[in-house]
């Protein structure tokens, strides 16, 4: 944000000058050499793929559970049902943890473990928690992970088998996270919270990389993203931004971003119809979709300024929606969604509703995870 | 077995000659002309890469959620932990619905839908229901499933938030599967039970496809396999004939094939020890395994002979043996088996301490699906 240069051989959180998070820049020219549209036909199936656009220097160091390259579906059924038939499902649920986390955690563990890093603190209310702990399993390394307290029971469960320290907090997100903050001080532990290191980001960017690829090199028309941080909807923008710097799209297009949070934590939402820049923190947060229980964002004004120049918007669904959406989804399409990703559905019929998307756009539903690790909250259908 | 020859234009359950399990032929002469080991490395990341030796006719009867083309891992720590340096983990858990039975549903349920099925009915202990419902709800098809009282709640909970209709059975799978069979002969419901269609073990196939390509079409040593009704087992080898006889294979070896039951119930187990080529039925299946709590699998002289002709070996695990098994592998890996697949731990730990494997050998464990799924079973490490 403030034009400050960092060095990318060094362990980073925010940025010294200004506070904000920092982000990645590559040498497009020189990654365009060999990562091209071509190569990528021949190439595994996985986020490291991309290798050269991801911050990770040597290919022993990519710690790899299979992390990425999630089907894209089209939701006939689904999209008949709403009137929008070219909806699609991009299914974050096959994901090892089962969420979209795996890719930011992927990357961001795999960078720090290459710096030097063998312990890290990172606060989670759902996914991001059993990811951390998996990736630094899998490196051999130690996580110290806080979690409030109306965390998902499969979350938790997750964290224990993986063998990470954790600690039950009282309250939400933000207060795990000075909890994290704390231990993070006394014990010297990398912070891996959601965009206070740059790493993260680049993992989840690799969802657009993906998308422009199943859609032959064009945009979707719209991205509907459930928002708590924020990291996967900077991350796609940010993915398309680098492939149009690349020549690798067939026209100047870009996605409308739809910032999508419920009507029990939506400080996004709020700004954004108020026109604001910068989000007030929510006092209550109080929402199933757990993953969205986020009431201060950090990249807040990063994420207000994307959905706004992309031409998207912002708009909640309400828990009795996102419920029938979870319902619906795996009816009609067999894809047994996380609350947060079945959010989409309702807020795509509310903005179709309103006229405020074209029905025979290509609209893509974000599902970031599986909904089997929201059994106690979901309860029977 | 017969001999019996049958035309797979036409619906089919078990040979009519001899009531014995169907499987599938190909002219693999003709699917060698465009299904090359070259052509693969520029094929879909789904077992649709292999359409060639698949039952399905036509690409839009595909009915797909991102089945197959999982990841075979590495597991470095683990093998240095138990002196088998070259473990690998093939984890069956990035599949949808989060286990390897969506492979094989997927196969069937796409097949049967093709020809002209509706309307399904199927027992399940485990992961299998909630695929069935999943393919069946993505091709708006519909399920009856019969479901042992210990089964455990996330399959339960999945095949209704996927809306099959649903029925809790006194007793084990084989209770269910009379249930079963009673509701398809008086509804005409296709029987979709193990072993008793054959396209079930066509899907399940592909994952020894996919273990000869990682291993630079090589088959690995030894393939630990978790047992229930033994589909995989079977189609893993099928698969190595297949290859064999297209000339893909660097040499003529073929894995040995493990059969790993549970110490409550280990028919096979019993049955291999006595030299038999039939099981008896197990009297009271017992085991934190749900998929592996199958008193008399159907297919189980075709499974005995497998392991016999390849080298192989059938053991038991214990529970306790298990649950350290789920532990360790989530410790030293990152990856939340399932307990069917965690088993195959203590079962290549018993192998290399009898001196009946080489440790220096690649030795790949089946994780057949999330432990997720097995959270009640499970309760805290």
């Amino acid at each position: 944000r403030c034009g400050e240069e960092c060095q990318a051989d060094r362990l980073m959180n925010l940025c010294p000058a200004c506070e904000k998070p920092l982000l990645a820049r590559y040498d497009l020219t020189e990654a365009a050499r060999t990562l091209t549209r071509d190569s990528l036909a021949k190439r595994e199936s996985s986020l490291w793929r991309y290798e050269e656009v991801l911050p990770i220097q040597t290919r022993a160091a990519q710690i790899r559970l299979g992390e990425g390259w999630t089907p894209l579906l089209h939701a006939q059924a689904l999209g008949e049902e709403i009137g929008c038939p070219k909806t699609l499902i991009k299914d974050e649920s096959l994901n090892p943890t089962g969420s979209f986390k795996a890719r930011g955690l992927s990357a961001a563990v795999s960078r720090a473990v290459e710096i030097g890093v063998r312990r890290f603190a990172m606060p989670s209310a759902g996914n991001a928690g059993g990811a951390l702990a998996a990736y630094v399993a899998r490196a051999g390394a130690e996580a110290y992970i806080t979690v409030p307290r109306e965390t998902p029971q499969a979350n938790v469960t997750e964290v224990q088998f993986y063998n990470a320290r954790w600690e039950l907090v009282a309250g939400h997100i933000g207060d795990a996270g000075r909890v994290a903050r704390e231990r993070a001080a006394e014990e010297g532990l990398f912070d891996l919270s959601t965009m206070k290191e740059p790493y993260r980001v680049e993992g989840k960017k690799t969802m657009g990389y993906e998308l422009a690829q199943d859609l032959g090199w064009k945009a979707p028309d719209v991205v509907m993203y459930p928002t708590g941080g924020g990291t996967g909807l900077l991350g796609i923008w940010k993915a398309f931004e680098e492939m149009a710097a690349m020549g690798w799209l067939t026209d100047d297009r870009r996605p409308r971003m739809v910032c999508v949070q419920s009507e029990g934590c939506a400080p996004l939402v709020k700004a954004y119809d108020e026109g604001k820049d910068r989000i007030e923190p929510w006092p209550d947060p109080q929402t199933i979709a757990a993953g969205l229980r986020v009431p201060g964002p950090y990249a807040d004004d990063l994420i207000l300024q994307v959905v706004r120049q992309s031409g998207g918007t912002a708009l909640t669904v309400s828990d009795d929606e996102i419920r029938a959406g979870v319902r619906e989804m795996a009816e009609l399409e067999g894809v047994f969604a996380c609350p947060e990703g079945a959010g989409t559905l309702a807020a795509l019929r509310t903005l179709l509703a309103q006229g405020a998307v074209d029905p025979e756009g290509t609209i893509v539903l974000l599902n970031t995870g599986n909904g089997l690790k929201y059994l106690d909250l979901l309860g029977e259908p």
